[in-house]
């Protein structure tokens, strides 16, 4: 088992705009307080969902200060140090590393085409040039590449890696990555970013989850995280089924594309449920309206969250 | 028939590199000036082959300072601003028209998953927030998302983009965009950036093209210009079935993926050529070695560029 | 240039259904008869256009008979022989030249997954199996693997293949193969399914087009082959504009996916022509109604078909 | 909890062939009885790993035949039905009824394109026109399209469909398929296909697994269902992680695609223990050879398979 501190449930955190598209901090310090009070284990920001791509780097520094300042050493902190190639990588992560934060999180490089050989390099050169434990953030659908399990595993073994980040919805990579990683000796720690099915990453071996749904209701995933590590798989599982539920409220709206329907639907719940001041979106993206935002409601009256 | 200042031949510029990593000025002055003294009529740089996304904003802006420096008025600058999403996009637009260029070029957002709604307003942003005219990249391998013809088309009549740069390798519609064009008026220059079938694209109506070969050849692209605007389809064909024989230098190596082989093979042959003092590739992509450099020798020498 | 018969335009027939879903054989006649005497140089049967998954063996049998009786030797048939896998394709080829049909032309393998190796040796086990030329149909879109280039040149030069019907919408590996199999001493005859860019393809090289929208304009489209052969290629280009007017069947209905949509608007322009006696489709695809039919009419209504 | 009869371990069954290519029924009499004395629940014939694409229908109705005849009733048989559209797969359907076989697996059509209107209205018309339960066969790798669980939970609420068979890869789908087929009162069995994770499958509240694995090794997937029965998911996890270690066959080899890499694994493995007569591959597939075969003996012998 693991003895990393970068274990159990590490919420990507979802970031409130206010509606002429600056940070809204004191939303911001009631989300992190609100999930820090319920119990997660360590905090991801300016991931995918934290509008990494979406930010300038002023933005990104404001974030990250402003993350810091709220969480103040209670829980591990994970930045996002999401950028086109290796250079302008190393870039975001010493901006990360010198606000101090806990440990980076890089995808693969994207836009330009490369292949395993570009990304074992890439990973290697992350880890000459920055200080802080690196984790690689495997998001095909974003970057379109898949990080193959021996890969990682390889480079986990030689210290480049720290862990891995998993949002691939590739299972059966993700059942031999944490597989063999055991078998070296345990040197990652393996996060799932798949919140709808936790359970069975868990019972795969994970070291713990990236649920981005957490910013909506964190006590579940604690409670689903406290009982795998006691064994208690039948309530992992009721844990986890309660949690889909209220996940519907990915799949009630209409007419949305991708990041508006995803990450639209925790920004317009957290408005509902009066954690965040607006349901406003990072520029070009716009914020749900009318229907859907009533489809949200129900899914969240129908569970108890309204 | 397009009035627009960018037409003809803009090829996408090639960049050198130095062992460690820094902007060859010596070999990109001769390389620009080869290419313009051969006729070309414009120069689009930081182009997804110009290592763009490799390049941190303060290389950026050394490559367009050193461009609008030694091309120096004598053909039409146009510049990528190519970052993830609208926010810095716009901040690469500023940093660009600044400096001197004549056009932007941008992309859809990337990474983030989006549709077709925040494409248009993504470019409608772009244009209320930037100066200079801007040309729409379609670039599907790279963004994952494909611009439509009919999207397009609205745009350029509304004045919102002055142009588009077609990698996409869909014929079918860029053959509608070029004819939609025409019935609007022709409002966009629609510019091609496939470099092996440009006869084709010519044919069907476009305004130029952006063929990374032209940095290798631009003599045969500015003959096939010429001949395509006198209707001398022959004489077209027969530049391009030429430039195709040089075009090999793409397939006849081995074991390299996307970039490494791509603009890989245009590095190596700049330098056999002595153009480029060495075919250094931005990090983590690796330069060709051994039997790859003999192969792209052999099709130069095949081809007289040797 | 090839001197094979089968060149020139050689259209994909759409079928006619009974609303029970027989083939409706005097609808039939009248469209291979409209075809034929508008001057096309040939007929393919059974593409994927022709419904050919959709038909029972039984029914593949009823369709070429019925072919073979009605066009009598006026031009050459092609029939398409799709199956999924080799022993399968075997039988439908053994089927089909039996009744008397000129030349077969068959996919790669698909549903199971294969790559190179196994393409090569299907066409290889095809050519010794059968007796007619076989022609490479090249459809990515159906069975999800394009062939390259240089096997098809490859399998053209040692007289496995007689052809390609190419409907991959790379243009890029058209230009290639239509360059090499020139070099090699022109051993196939290279066909472009591509309707809508059938002036690019010829001027590439392409001994002929297959296209599905000659089943609605044939005249269009040999008058366009006639102007190519003659070097006219304004001609060339006016004419394929005027019939991608006509094209927009494809894009002004709504609601439809695939097959209901593309093959679905031959059959529905054809019925409101009174070609066809009903615009059935087959099971279980919908045939359109609605705002879709009165929108078909109107883009025959704008370019005076009805 | 289902009361289906379809549901434990189901293995897809791989067929031997003999070197000229008839089915070697002694290998398969072997194999299949083998499975059954080590506690199958069913047998799934004619799936994807079983060549049903590869099977004229001659062949097809010899393998039930034989499957029907061998396994005698002990365990229950499913048949896959596959072929590319309604109508043909009806007359698959019809056939393998008339054979005795007890429940009956179909995809939705491939090749022509469609989407959820057309897999809906196709399950109905085999539902229609067939006697027997019908298994939706989720597997886009090979028809290109997923089926959603929204569509399959109400085609199972109306009695359309018995069950699916998922080999979807897509856990979250998975997930909530088995969450909602649950609230519906449980009227499908939903089973895995997926082999690796087949633990997470069974916690997710799965009916039972169709582990192409369990060729080489039943027993394991026997105790891994009994486990899962009777809560005991450490058990579960342990004969996962096992069965896993045997899976390596998949990935030791080098030089095939697709099928020849993943049934030629099963085949090679049956072969080397002593169960299958040879390795033969259907046309156009090659058998492994020499370096390849010695990698997966290694595996079996590092698993005390050999």
């Amino acid at each position: 088992m693991s003895t990393s501190k970068f274990r159990g449930v590490i919420p990507p955190v979802v970031v409130p705009d206010t509606p002429d598209g600056a940070l809204d901090v004191a939303s911001y310090e009631r989300s992190l307080n609100r999930m820090i009070e319920a119990g997660v284990d360590g905090l991801f920001v300016l991931g995918s969902s934290g509008e990494v791509v979406f930010s300038t780097d002023e933005r990104r520094e404001q974030v990250i200060r402003e993350s810091v300042r709220i969480i103040d050493g209670r829980v591990p902190v994970l930045a996002g140090i999401i950028d086109t190639e290796t250079e302008r990588v190393i870039e975001q992560g010493k901006r990360a590393q010198a606000l101090g934060v806990d440990a980076l999180v890089a995808t693969v490089p994207f836009y330009a085409l490369g292949g395993p050989v570009e990304h074992e390099e890439h990973f290697r050169i992350l880890h000459d040039e920055l200080e802080l434990p690196i984790f690689a953030y495997d998001i095909p659908v974003c970057v379109h590449a898949k990080l193959g399990w021996k890969l990682l595993a390889k480079l986990g073994a030689e210290g480049v890696l720290a862990g891995v980040k998993d949002s691939s919805g590739d299972d059966i990579g993700f059942r031999y990555l944490c597989q063999e990683n055991e078998r070296l000796g345990h040197p990652m720690s393996v996060l799932t970013g798949h919140e709808i099915v936790v359970d069975g990453a868990y019972l795969s071996g994970a070291d713990g989850s990236v649920p981005g749904l957490a910013n909506v209701e964190p006590e579940g995933y604690v409670r689903m995280w406290k009982a795998a590590q006691e064994g208690d798989w039948a309530t992992v599982k009721a844990e986890q089924d309660r949690l889909n539920e209220i996940s519907h409220i990915f799949d009630v709206t209409s007419g949305l594309t991708g990041y508006a329907g995803g990450v639209g639907a925790f920004k317009t719940a957290l408005w509902l449920m009066g954690i965040f001041d607006s349901n406003q979106m990072p520029r070009p993206v716009k914020a749900m309206e009318g229907e859907n935002v009533e489809a949200i409601a129900q899914v969240l009256r129908a569970n108890g969250l309204l």
